[in-house]
């Protein structure tokens, strides 16, 4: 049990202070005073040009971020991120995951896992008229279909350049599109890992924690053809050659330094409201917990350790526990804090402002109010909502639905289509029916849908779907002996979980789904119209809120502005810069975290068992004090990881984290469990990102590794 | 799971260093200059005499330690030193637990649970050489017996003064020998104790733990008859005025300056030989942890939760458990540190010293083989040993044995009798007779006897004990259900379930015993000869080292006076001082410790629910930042806890930590994890003992008890 002092209220949001703040590049050179004070050296008109150094150099990876480190496109990110790829190259005989890899040659080189990319953002244009224009009288489900059309047309126009994806994100709720334009690079290769040991040393178990020893970090190079141009995998492709990179400083950072740092932060909820806030953490995350550690629970039982089942499920078991804990979290800090009843202060005083003139009355004196009742309409079937969302985990149900789902998508116009649907997302849907064979047991998917279900069935009618109903035979009176059964017939019967009666099901028409006796196919063919009803409904009110919320971030930004103070958009998946310092923090009364753990760390936590089981060579490194050139004096050691108020969140894995000069001098890879929280409040006493030491890498490679064709094509600065 | 880092070796003990040691009063003036530098204000000579300010003040509870805080008798403890007067005092109507007790006048004050006692030590004197005297020409049994017998003598010499209670501490395993004489105060008040939700507050989870935030402190009063003498309870006594008494701070320490402690530490192990050290952490503690687990599941399987049963063995549940985290923290720290390479160099360089000098030599030439052999002869059956020491666990074996063995004794002149068989031991006897009704269950005890002997029964035939096997019979091929229904016909006959039976027992002579068809007492009687003969052997044995570790610790006080090192005694529950610093730790690699936890703490850990459940009250102060007086502005809050570099151990609970003008500046109550250890090794970096701040108890009885009587009565500094 982990007890934690907030020893101030989390941040009340809404107005961005100190170090909270994840500021999209072109915010930057109106803040230049400031970030000149806190330590920045470079031109903060620099950082905000994507095309300039040392923008270009920081590049995404879907999901995970990275940067360029050479002149022949070597790429570092963490080792959580290249984790896929690393175990896909792994075999019984050479388990790269367990012993590392190094390249020593380009030629050495091994293909990243499928599907593997290098985004590099080439362009974000501000596309927000463009998309609004013509649709701002419409409402509803057809305001959100023509925003959704604009999108894709922009989208379709600007992937017309061969070698790009592009996308539009929306920036406060809607208030704000940008188009942003990547080269998208299609040859990968794992160029080196350290063993699991190091890049994933503490593994689950130090997940969220601080203190920290874990080497999470991996190099991938970028190759693209002949010509400069992406390519597909190809022995003649040659290492794509970035406008500029990153050069690492073997000299890091010390307590209380400047740092900043940029990447692809995936979602924050930083400007919800109170009622959303209370229903979230008062609601949805207890309900959230119940039904993961519930599902835990039931695959656990079915799938016992040691059987075939069990490893199909291993992965889905940990990120059911990662988000169990993460809302574990969410709850024990949000009862800690004064979160609620700072938002409902923010509301009564942004209130008051709007009160206090005519023409802001007048603008925005209906939007909150507006705002809220939306807000309570979409929370109206949530009991029901929350158990479809977690019956949306089970195999057979989702893919039968995803399938019919496709026959019907295919009878529109590209365009038209569904996202998920295009053509544009034929390989990724391909490929999520190929995975099916290697996680799911008819077993385990038949409980944990039974245990949903029966939860399902215990709603007030008003909540119940009738088709769905019908389609697992469930009466006014429940009767799980029954459900029970029926399912067990539905899963003795249906053949989608053979991948080549899957495959072929995707070239099907409706009319093949409309005859099949499959079971599944036939639930998914009998739910449908009723699936497709609700559908609508959701997207008639992420209409309305579409229109709504961008008044209401507009009357906070014109709020914030009257006062001074800049507002950052929620984190969206686009590239965002955050500014702070190096600092330790009190995780607890009585007890504080400093900065940056040692070397000599590992070796105490150090149990020879997985995940504490550090390579033999480097504990016998440590104990003779083989600091080599990293060596610091004020902590009498090389330092492994360390602690920065940097406002980040997931999806800022993997990126570089820079010093005032924009060298890079760590990686970030997490953050501190009292930060989880951060992601609806920045709290300057807790809020804490956890990276790996650029100088324990280079010590990693260097003393441990050998890596030395890396560190000689690097750019160190000593 | 807990990780922590010992950034420097456990120390290999053997000679004192830095915080290290013990020292018995008298050791002090000898280190006058040492202490003076270290910020001792007073003068050490007057530490070293017990009948002199501050040491005369400084008291034995009988497993505890405590302080007389006014001139009328006010004794000052710990909570957890007082909760068994505090329990008995509580009835439903009235849980004093619960909600705290204070007597605002005498009348008030409530009798402390029966057969407590304050002493009050008076007397320190050297008798080795009475003790010696004639017995040295002796060995083995006879040697063990000679010296009990002079021991005894000196009691009784010593006891003939009304009023006192007697007793001679082995120092140095036998090298010298001390006779103990302290006045028996018998008339024991509850005064004063906070609510157990401040008291015991962070109860078993945060025991042995750091942060800590706990209120452990309680107020006794000492009453003696009219006449000034010990005298039984009686409404005329009148509060017994101490010769001099503790002022309390109401300034308090600040990190880094001078205390020290004065208290009654149990036992330390700091000399043991290596080979000694070596089957304590890789033998007997691995398998006293099995054991102990072992029994904890085998009582909570045989009384479910809930059940009558289960009350009466909570609390040896809660014995077992918290030894079983002992001996985990013993091996896990054992494991991380170089303790027994330690010791074996510490040997080396002893013989090295040893074999420089022909003198030295012949006086110490074998000692160290003869010790090393005399110990593997102690170890030679323990598989065996400490199987039947976890029968002794067991209450109807060992009664049936205590009554038989009672009756034996009684045969000889009370002299002759074996310790605890003397006249004056025979109202503990009693007490612990009729105590079994509150804690012994059939169900239980067989489960547990069955357990044990079933793996008795797995032992080679040259370790067992053929009457033990008879009397169960237990066969050469063991039949677990055999076993068990002649255990089901043992409990089931017996009649010494019942006290009043059991009472009556303590009359009977050996030949009522014999002719006895009671199945424990047939036990007894059928295995007597032979435990005497077991217990014969070990006399022996014990003789033997008594003879032998004498000489060990003789050429280690002489090797370390070569080196101008005083050594101070193993504890032995004999009036001691340590001194050293209020100082912070480093628990593990990349976190700090510091050294105060404030008032904040403690509404940080608060979940409402035992036993994070203080008092609203005392939540609302705290949120309200009524700080009174006691506000310390460098951690800007009141200080609750706070750590020293100490050296102490079980049975300095409740010791006043003086500042250097020996004023009580708090009440030591635990050690951190990182020094249970501690007891075989003291270690500079991780050994900290913890204290409740004087502050805190000012402040919980200032404004959160209106202990106002009580303040005004105690010499409070400010």
């Amino acid at each position: 049990m982990k007890k934690w002092l907030l020893t101030a209220a989390i941040a009340a949001s809404f107005t961005a202070q100190a170090d909270e703040g994840m500021w999209q590049p072109h915010q930057l050179p109106a803040m230049a005073d400031m970030l000149k004070q806190k330590g920045l050296e470079i031109d903060a008109k620099s950082i905000s040009k994507l095309t300039e150094f040392p923008m270009n150099a920081v590049i995404s990876l879907g999901g995970c971020t990275a940067s360029f480190v050479s002149p022949k496109g070597l790429v570092v990110t963490n080792h959580h991120c290249a984790y896929g790829s690393i175990q896909y190259n792994s075999t019984p005989e050479k388990n790269l995951l367990k012993e590392g890899f190094l390249a020593k040659t380009y030629q050495d080189e091994l293909p990243a896992t499928p599907g593997s990319r290098v985004y590099v953002t080439e362009a974000v244009t501000d596309v927000t008229s463009k998309v609004k224009n013509g649709q701002m009288d419409k409402v509803g489900n057809d305001f959100y279909a023509g925003i959704e059309q604009q999108e894709k047309a922009l989208v379709a126009e600007c992937e017309k350049d061969a070698g790009y994806r592009c996308q539009v994100y929306s920036f406060h709720g809607g208030l704000e599109y940008y188009l942003v334009k990547q080269l998208e690079i299609r040859d990968v290769r794992l160029t080196y890992n350290p063993a699991g040991s190091v890049g994933k040393y503490g593994g689950d178990i130090d997940n969220w924690m601080w203190p920290r020893h874990t080497g999470d970090f991996s190099f991938y190079r970028a190759y693209v053809g002949k010509d400069g141009k992406p390519a597909d995998f190809h022995e003649d492709n040659v290492p794509y050659e970035p406008k500029s990179f990153l050069k690492v400083s073997a000299k890091g950072v010390s307590d209380g330094d400047f740092v900043m740092v940029a990447g692809y932060p995936g979602r924050t909820n930083r400007y919800r409201t109170a009622s959303e806030v209370e229903n979230q953490f008062e609601w949805a995350y207890p309900q959230g917990k119940i039904l993961r550690e519930r599902m835990i629970e039931i695959i656990k039982d079915t799938a016992p350790e040691g059987s075939d089942e069990r490893i199909k499920y291993e992965s889905l078991i940990a990120g059911l526990a990662n988000y169990a804990k993460n809302f574990t979290s969410m709850i024990e800090f949000y009862g800690k804090s004064t979160m609620l009843a700072d938002r409902q202060k923010v509301e009564r005083d942004l209130a008051a402002w709007i009160n206090a003139d005519k023409t802001r009355q007048a603008k925005y004196g209906e939007t909150l109010a507006a705002l809220d009742k939306l807000v309570a309409k979409s929370q109206q079937n949530q009991e029901r909502d929350i158990l479809l969302s977690y019956i949306a985990y089970t195999t057979m149900a989702t893919t039968a639905r995803d399938l019919y789902r496709l026959a019907n998508e295919k009878n529109l116009a590209d365009m038209e289509r569904e996202p998920g649907y295009q053509d544009r997302d034929m390989t990724n849907f391909t490929s999520s029916m190929e995975r099916i064979d290697r996680r799911y047991a008819a077993s385990v998917d038949k409980a944990v849908l039974l245990d949903m279900l029966s939860r399902y069935a215990q709603l007030p009618a008003e909540q119940r779907l009738p088709a769905l109903d019908k389609a697992f035979n469930i009466g006014k009176k429940f009767d799980a002996k029954q459900l029970s059964k029926t399912l067990d017939s539905m899963y003795a019967k249906t053949k989608l979980g053979d991948k080549a009666t899957r495959l072929a099901w995707m070239d099907k028409t409706v009319a093949d789904f409309k005859k099949s006796n499959d079971p599944f196919i036939q639930f998914a063919v009998n739910t449908y119209d009723e699936s497709m009803t609700r559908e609508k409904e959701q997207k008639q009110l992420a209409g309305d809120l579409m229109k709504v919320r961008p008044r209401f971030m507009d009357a906070i930004i014109a709020y914030n502005r009257e006062l001074g103070k800049p507002v950052y958009a929620d984190a969206n998946s686009s590239l965002r810069v955050s500014v702070g310092n190096v600092k330790g923090y009190s995780p607890q009364d009585g007890l504080v975290a400093v900065p940056f753990t040692r070397l000599e760390g590992i070796v105490a936590k150090d149990t020879g068992v997985d995940p504490f089981d550090a390579p033999a060579k480097q504990l016998e490194l440590i104990k003779q004090k083989q600091y080599g050139d990293y060596y610091v004096k004020s902590i009498d050691s090389v330092p492994v990881n360390f602690l920065s108020t940097l406002d980040t969140t997931g999806g800022n894995s993997g990126s570089p984290t820079l010093n005032g000069r924009a060298e890079l001098v760590g990686l970030l890879f997490d953050g501190v469990y009292e930060s989880i929280i951060g992601d609806w409040g920045y709290d300057d006493q807790s809020n804490r990102s956890i990276q790996v030491d650029s100088r324990y890498m280079l010590w990693v490679m260097d003393h441990l590794d050998n890596a030395d064709n890396l560190l000689a094509e690097m750019d160190i600065v000593k």
